[in-house]
This record gives structure tokens, C-alpha cells and sequence, in this order.
């Protein structure tokens, strides 16, 4: 007798990043943001009428829509909106990747991307970084179904150029690009200025890293008016009301502070600076931190022991158990305060090894 | 040369009710509820912070399995939650109906489902309700790759005895029956009762009607451990944080206020009675509704004009201009006040046409 079990769609999850609550510890692992969102989204919050949760939210997100098209000189017929960029890219994926040739995206990189391409059924080729994990262009050349990759990488917090990006979809002007920028605000330099020159690029960013609200669960994606609509296609035969009361609100009344935002995003570049400073002096070895995190190795220990000690300390950092970057860290930026208690425990545990 | 454009996901999206916010307007055509969320809710709001929305949610969320757990008798793993039923429905094609037998469901029911069938590229055929638009289960027990209706069924207010599902279960122990009780809080007797008995029964819930939030987005899926983990498994390669803080604590604690939620079921489940009496009294048939809305006819004024007439006095109920169903309004329960303004001007309008 067949099984209804027969028929259960076979997947490898994803596996995202603990999320201990513990009272007091240093929560460096999943890349959050260390300060609060503005005190503009507080005010806003506290106007918030509970009665008004009883109506379906506006499904065409249109306050959230309208205010992230202003606040990047965009149409709003430019922009998406989903629950997180992971709600982006899964759209995206399923609209966009439909070839019967591989997708491609670079061997290390954010470890989604191949959890979504065995979802949807999509077939892909990895690109292995150069030794200094550096993306090259040259790979993306051959025919495929789409190219994706995150600028900065993630865990390698490496951010490419803008003229390898355009070298890239100067090769692929017949597959969509996808660039994801979701750390992008910490120093990089965008694509967004490529979208009104290239139709097939997609650029997808998320409110969870710089804006401070990945308890929000807000992304976007902005690009060609074709690409959205067929973005929004796919997303209205999947969930028609993604978005809601809160995220709409609260997801445009943040964009407004400006000062603030820039103010934080001051704070983790000086923060990052003088936390690799300290990693060097302490022999750590890693790319030039471009993303709120940095990817360091120690030559003499490794990364597995220095992430189980820092755990006992309640220092929660990151570790990948995956070929080439076993040996590394993902360390996010947090205060100065908890960079220092990271760095001082390094310090000791390091000394007292010797 | 080839187009990006070329492997696009084709599809005809869902078209969602419209959401007009007008000031004074009567809503009656998404059916939600007239009530607002229990003061509760704004309480626990008010205790929100702001601060800790820089900080993933809980990815398993666990605070509301919980709550719903405790809420409905079952145990933790027997709970999936969603952005929505919508999200809850739309995980469950994905997951569950992966035969190469075409899915079954109702030719008049929600029209959501043949569009998940078909961004999702699962056959399925429809099977027609009897005249009086009530399922016929001989039309279930043919060899198929899943089963689903609504009970209460949409937009005919129908509710099916128990019987009728444990009927369409026996004859379909091999695939997933997936009951939507959307609306069964408004007088039915659930299905819920059968999920220990039955391991390929999936019974899914919402919070967009009878608790007043649809706009939190918030749905649930209640079944066997292994229905529950192969829908965690498919999410978690989609979008592993899709509840956010809001949805977490005010979802929970809604559930808290039973007293509350009852009221609001008597009420409006006693002004559906004065309506019906109404609308029978000004020459309207409609089956015997046991949701919070009723599905009219009339047989003199075709219901398409009636729409049109009842839009002009800002007086919004839905109108689908489908084969068999294209005669009838579906409207929703609002308050006491409401339907009696709309009664008026029925009441109005049918003799000034005489």
C-alpha cells in the first residue's frame, strides 16, 4: 500500500544560527546589530492602534513600498517587499531560476543558496573562491541559469568592486543576477546605481543586519519594473498578505532617520576597526572585514577549540564545519564593551596555551 | 538570443478582495472580523519593547507552538505556524501533494488552491458540489495525490458534518487530508478531534477571522508529528525566521483571553441570525451559514448589480463572477449597526425597483 509519507517533498534544511536568550551573554552569531533601532520606530510603535489588526493589512505594501522607492531614488514599481531577505530570495529563486541550465554561485558563500535550489528542484554549480576567497568573474562566463552572490560574501565579509559585478552582468544578459547586499551598509558600495542600466539585475537587501529589526522580519529586493512584477506575481499565488501591520509601519517610519542609521553604522566601522586591530596583535589572520562580522583564523589554534571555549564563556560567535573555512570564525561586531570581553578572553586563553 | 524574461515562473496569481480604507465605509468583503483584537493584546503590546526587535525571533516559535499547544489540547509537535493560513496552505501544497495523481477539491471553494496548484505544478482536478453546493464524498474515494476543502466551505458559508470527513479520511488513508477550518469558530464542530486518530489528517487554522488579527498574519497547522515535521522540515529550506516578535507574543497571548473570544463568537454568530432573518424576509435564499459571512442570492436582481448598487454606498461585500456562483453576494458578518445600514438600503433598493 502506498504511504502518504511516499509523497513528502525530500529536503536538507537549513540550519540557522542558535539563538540562545541567555541572561548576560555575548551574542556575536548571527550577525545582529548591537543597538537598538531608532527611537523615531519606538514613537511610532507606541501611535500603533491594536484595533486596526482586525482588517487585512494592505496587501500591495504600499506605505513600506513607497517609502523605500524614496529613500532610494527609485520607482516604486522598483520595489519588493518580503518577510526578511530570505523571503526575497526564496521568491526570487522560484520566479526567476526556471532554466534547465545550473544556476551558479561562488563554493563558500551564504549556505542558503543551495537549500533553495533543492526546494525549488533548480540545478547549480558552485564556483570556488580564489585561495584569497576572492570571486572570479571569469567563472560566471558560461551558459547558466542565473548567478547569485552575496557583496560582501558572506562568512568571508570580502566585498568585490562594482566593476566585477558589471563584468558579470555584462556576460549574463540573458539569466538574472542577483546581488545580495545584505551587509552592504557597512562600508560597501552599492549596485543599486546599476539597476536602471541592467533589466536582469536583482538587488536584494534586509532591514535584519544595519536597520537593527531582524525581529521585524522585513527585506527587499529592488530592480527592473518587469522583474518586480514578476516578483509580485509569484508572490501573490504563494501568500497574498506577507506583510504585516508592523512591518509596514514600523518598516517605513525607520527609513526616516536618517541620522541615526548613519550614526550606527559610524559606530560598528570604528568598532570592526579597532577589533581587528586587536585580532592581529593577538596573530588572527582574515580578509579586510567589509560586512558587520569578521572572518578570522589563528594559525596556531583551531577555530573549533576557540569557538567551544568562547561558548563556555557565553560568547556566542560563529563556526562553520564545511571544507576550506573549518579553521575560521565568524565573529559579528557587537559594542565596544563586548569586542573588549571577547578580546580579553582571547588574550588569556591564547597566553595560557603557550 | 535568449531573454531572462523566457524562464520566468508563469503564473495567474491569487487576486486578493480589495482592501479599500475609507472613511465611514462598510467593509464586508474580506471577512474579518468587526471586533477588535481582546484588550489583552493591547496590553501585552504596551509591554513590548522596541529594543529587542535588533534580535532574530525565535526561529522555532516557540512561545506560540506553545500557547496553541496548551490552547487546543495536542502536544508541542503537533503545531506549525505561518504567516497566515495563506502560508500555512501554501507550505502544505509544497510539502505534501509531490504524486503524480492529481490533488481533489471542491469546484466551489477557496480560489486559492487551484493557484497553489499551479505555482507549485501540481495536477488536480476539481469535483462539483451537488446543487445545493454540498460536497459529495463518492467524488473522493478515486485514486488521488491529496485532498483538501474547507469546512465550513468558502464563499458558501456550508458547514460538512464529521461524519462527511472521517467518510473522505477512510477512503484516503495513502494521501494527506488537509481540512482548512478557516471559519469553523463560528459554530462548527472541528475536525481536531480526528487528528489523533488519523495520521495523514492536517487540519489548518487562522487568526484573520475569529480572533480579530488579521492583519498580525498569523495561521496554524495542527496534525500528526511526522505531517508537522515534514512542514518544519520545507519551511526551514524557505524561510527559516518567518514569525515575527509581534506575531509571537501577541499571537500567544490572544489565546489567554477566552472569555473575551467567546463573547465576540456569540455576538456575531447572533447578529448572522438577525441578518438571515432579514435577508430571507427581503426575498434572499442562501444556504444555512455557519461561517461569518452568508452566501445571498436573489431571485429577481442579479447579485452583480446589487454589488455594483451597494459600492456606491460605500458598502463593500464581494462579488465572483464565476460559473454557478455568479448570481450570488457573499457578505460579511460586520456589527449589529452595520448590517442593519445594509439591510436599509436593500430593503431600500428592492422595493424602488418593483
Amino acid at each position: 500500500m502506498k504511504n502518504w509519507r511516499d509523497n513528502i517533498r525530500k529536503v536538507v534544511p537549513y540550519t540557522p544560527g542558535e539563538q540562545p536568550k541567555k541572561e548576560g551573554m555575548i551574542k556575536l552569531n548571527t550577525n545582529e546589530n548591537p543597538y537598538p533601532p531608532s527611537p523615531s520606530v519606538r514613537k511610532r510603535l507606541e501611535e500603533m492602534s491594536v484595533d486596526t489588526l482586525r482588517l487585512y493589512p494592505d496587501p500591495t505594501a504600499g506605505v513600506l513600498v513607497r517609502a523605500l522607492a524614496d529613500h532610494y531614488g527609485v520607482q516604486d514599481d522598483q520595489v519588493f517587499v518580503g518577510v526578511g531577505s530570505d523571503d526575497v530570495l526564496a521568491m526570487a529563486f522560484m520566479t526567476f531560476f526556471n532554466s534547465d541550465r545550473p544556476i551558479f554561485f561562488p563554493d563558500i558563500t551564504y549556505s542558503f543558496y543551495p537549500v533553495w535550489a533543492d526546494v525549488f528542484r533548480i540545478g547549480y554549480e558552485t564556483k570556488a573562491l580564489d585561495k584569497d576567497f576572492r570571486i572570479r568573474p571569469e567563472d560566471y562566463y558560461g551558459e547558466n541559469g542565473g548567478v547569485i552572490f552575496p557583496n560582501p560574501n558572506a562568512p568571508t565579509s570580502i566585498l568585490e568592486p562594482l566593476d566585477l559585478i558589471r563584468d558579470i552582468l555584462e556576460h549574463n544578459r540573458d539569466v538574472v543576477v542577483i546581488v545580495d547586499e545584505a551587509y552592504i551598509d557597512f562600508g560597501g558600495v552599492s549596485a543599486l546605481e546599476l539597476v536602471n542600466e541592467y533589466d536582469n539585475l536583482l538587488v536584494v537587501r534586509t532591514y535584519s543586519k544595519s536597520r537593527s529589526m531582524a525581529g521585524l522580519r522585513v527585506g527587499f529586493a529592488i530592480g527592473h519594473p518587469d522583474l518586480i512584477k514578476a516578483l509580485n506575481d509569484v508572490k501573490y499565488s504563494f501568500n497574498s498578505y506577507t506583510m504585516d501591520a508592523f512591518s509596514l509601519a514600523l518598516g517605513a517610519e525607520t527609513l526616516k532617520d536618517t541620522g541615526y542609521f548613519e550614526e550606527c553604522m559610524e559606530k560598528i566601522i570604528r568598532t570592526r576597526a579597532w577589533t581587528a586591530k586587536e585580532l592581529t596583535r593577538l596573530g588572527f589572520v582574515f580578509p579586510e572585514p567589509m560586512a558587520n562580522f569578521i572572518f578570522a583564523s589563528h594559525p596556531d589554534i583551531p577555530a573549533e577549540e576557540l569557538f567551544a571555549r568562547l561558548r563556555e564563556q557565553d560568547i556566542y560567535v560563529r563556526y562553520f564545519p564545511l571544507p576550506r573555512i573549518d579553521n575560521y570564525l565568524r565573529i559579528t561586531i557587537g559594542t565596544d564593551e563586548q569586542m573588549k570581553t571577547l578580546i580579553r578572553f582571547l588574550e588569556k586563553y591564547i597566553n595560557g596555551r603557550k
